[in-house]
């Protein structure tokens, strides 16, 4: 996976980069672009920081959301023009990114490589014809959607705002639900459509789609019908639905008579408020509930699903819905004595449960030393830290309120942490990690107790 | 591992349980005969309630060290007795008991069952011959370093307290100390000797060394020389080196300029504060130093430590030291594209690997979800409820100052949650996990894309 590959963008010059390290590198170059962007005059109604257009770029195009400067009122039309691209970038452009880095690598490197490649891209197609094939339908996919969403935002906000802000706001949030970005041009995000069907379902169902990963659409297209799935499509599926089930039932008895969330409300709008917070932690981060209100509880199920985060290859990150399956069947297999992980009658291969693993460990490390760093620069409860550390890392964009708060090296903490949390915590660790020369030695295996 | 074994205790009368249904049980017995003893009138000063007898009896038992009533007030010196033995059959009655039932298994069980067993209790030995061994040098290595201990406190303890108080100090905390249980007969614990070198040296070699491991004690004690050891040995060894080293090194630095701990002493006093801060989580839980007054980074480190606890088949509790170390070097091992995880020469096997995995996630799901019910129930910062929970879970014993102010209910949760911690994240799950039957049915194997 780490195998190094030679880009010819200039005949004769020969850049030596392994996959990992040009997708940490393009979004370095997307970073730098979107900050020199934000930061011209044109872009915002009032100068901002170098270090918050620094700020918003990468919470744009690591899809994040979390917003040192108000959206709506700070940046100009050119800026919230800047901001979609990069949202729609981050979002997408990931997945396209990977698929062009597979179509370079069908040239230059063997089928083994680019199995490995490919693998840890989450794709399954390896022939040219298919990947190209891929990349269409991705872009046919993402634009009928948002089109979708877009018409039916437009039903329900120009009625209220008039044309031209009707459809100002539709475009900005379709394109931000749909990259699971949870940019809002309102300050309290969705929460004055707490509610209001048409907006939950519209705007969930996006970020959902989206979350899902390209991979699952792609399947669920091919296909038809849940058992001619793959087991990848299958495990997502079951997977988030069964956690945004569980998620909406717990919020829903947790907040039920907390009066500063949906305590006051009736019951329809209880029912919506919880399921829209229950689905966007991962990890859209949109919000119609005032966050920092909700009971301790609640914020440990959210703090929960932002790690989880969304699908593989998707607009969402964190740690992933199938990492998590993975550990937990890995877990009841070990408990059931079974030699094997089986799912839907299919085995999951051990170096797929070793890779799980790895996330996990490199995952819990970074957000541990975060957490440590800011508990350090940071003047707020322990609770509220770790809450916008783990925001950070799924690029989920809810916060508690510090993010406004942050000292300049707490926003250059969750900078990198939102950087990380993008590119992926095993695409980090393969960027730094050195390919030993394969040992032919072989050692004798010895046991070691554990717990 | 799960195998069911029949034990005689009457000829005719068959009991069908599993080696870890038995050991709950065999706490469950002695954590209601403590509670009984405790709470009999002639334990007390003033009588205490059903429920804080059960939670010293608990604490005891499971060489937690948690408090509900102030140890060296609340109770008679039969109290005191009845707490003593609880702390010496926890501590060391677990693997003589390990010893035990491997004995009694050897009849009744083949010797692929045997193994497995002897696996699950961290046994390298199946021999009737080598067992009774084992036993024998369980105790004599008990007996002489809790005794050796007692002499060096009494030589410090006895000039300053008189005799009668002298002998009575140093007795109860060298056996307190060896078997990490953490009760102190001070109210503030050990922080009257924060800066003494006998006291510091003494404590924490009988803590550590009770941390190691029988096995690792017998293994030094049989062969001469590291290279000999076996790799679970070396790991151990190695391993407690550089996570008490690296600790030492960051609370010194974190806590150099905080007045409330070490920073008003001098230089040689903040060395030894640092130092038995560092190794105390893992998992004595004494304190020269006033926990609550740490800085939140320091903190973090602890709660780290606490989780991590000490070896396996040893005093202590936690993840254990192998179980962590396993997991580094797998991720590394994945990282560096590596087929095999490696140590010392030695390739260390994938159901161990397993197996750490399994513990790990069980021990989160643990405490996230007595996290989650604590949240709920007290009125206490987040910081100082994840503290306490893990700190019950490592069976460590160190408080931000919760227990005292616990509501029964919380009390209740920190009960199940030591006795979980001390019986082990593995073996709770064994005594509930049915074994399938085994499947012949082989599934053909799919990739799942994870993070
Ligand atoms: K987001
Ligand atoms: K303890």
């Amino acid at each position: 996976m780490r195998k190094i590959i030679s880009l010819h963008p200039l005949r004769g010059s020969i850049i030596h980069l392994s996959p990992p390290q040009i997708l940490a590198l393009g979004f370095l170059v997307f970073i730098i672009i979107g900050t020199v962007l934000l930061k011209t005059p044109i872009a915002t109604e009032v100068p901002i920081s170098w270090l918050d257009a620094l700020f918003t770029a990468t919470s744009a195009i690591t899809v994040t959301g979390l917003v040192v400067v108000d959206t709506g009122n700070a940046f100009t039309i050119f800026g919230e023009l800047v901001i979609m691209t990069l949202m729609q970038i981050g979002g997408l452009g990931l997945m396209t990114f990977s698929v062009l880095i597979l179509m370079m690598l069908r040239k230059k490197v063997g089928l083994h490589q680019r199995k490995l490649t490919q693998e840890s891209l989450s794709l399954n197609e390896t022939s040219l014809g298919g990947l190209l094939r891929l990349v269409k339908l991705l872009f046919i996919f993402s634009i009928s959607i948002e089109a979708i969403a877009f018409l039916l935002l437009t039903i329900r906000w120009v009625p209220e705002f008039g044309w031209e802000q009707g459809l100002h706001q539709s475009l900005f949030h379709s394109i931000s639900a749909f990259n699971n970005a949870g940019f809002s041009l309102w300050s309290d995000s969705l929460s004055s459509f707490v509610g209001d069907p048409i907006i939950n379902v519209v705007i969930t169902g996006l970020f959902i789609t989206g979350g899902l990963g390209f991979t699952v659409l792609v399947d669920i297209w091919d296909k038809k019908g849940f058992q001619k799935l793959s087991l990848h499509s299958k495990l997502m599926i079951v997977g988030t639905l069964s956690i945004n089930i569980v998620a909406l039932f717990t919020l829903f008895v947790l907040e039920y008579s907390n009066p500063a969330t949906i305590g006051n409300l009736p019951l329809m709008d209880k029912l919506w408020g919880s399921y829209f917070q229950a689905v966007t932690p991962r990890t859209a981060g949109f919000n119609s509930l005032d966050i920092a209100e909700m009971t301790v509880p609640s914020i440990l199920v959210l703090m929960m699903l932002m790690f989880i985060g969304a699908g593989s290859g998707s607009t969402g990150s964190g740690i992933k819905v199938t990492t998590f399956i993975v550990m937990i069947l890995a877990t009841l297999s070990y408990l059931r004595g079974k030699n094997e992980t089986t799912a839907f009658d299919r085995t999951i291969k051990p170096h797929v449960i070793l890779r799980a693993l790895s996330i996990m460990i490199i995952s819990i490390l970074v957000i541990f030393v975060a957490v440590f760093i800011l508990s350090i620069t940071e003047k707020a409860p322990f609770l509220v830290i770790v809450f916008e550390v783990i925001s950070a890392f799924g690029t989920v964009g809810l916060s508690m309120g510090l993010t406004g708060d942050l000292t300049s090296f707490g926003k250059c903490v969750i900078i990198i942490m939102m950087f990380i949390g993008r590119i992926g915590p095993l695409t980090l660790a393969f960027v730094f990690a050195r390919q030993r020369k394969k040992s032919s030695i072989r050692y004798p295996a010895e046991d070691v107790f554990t717990g």
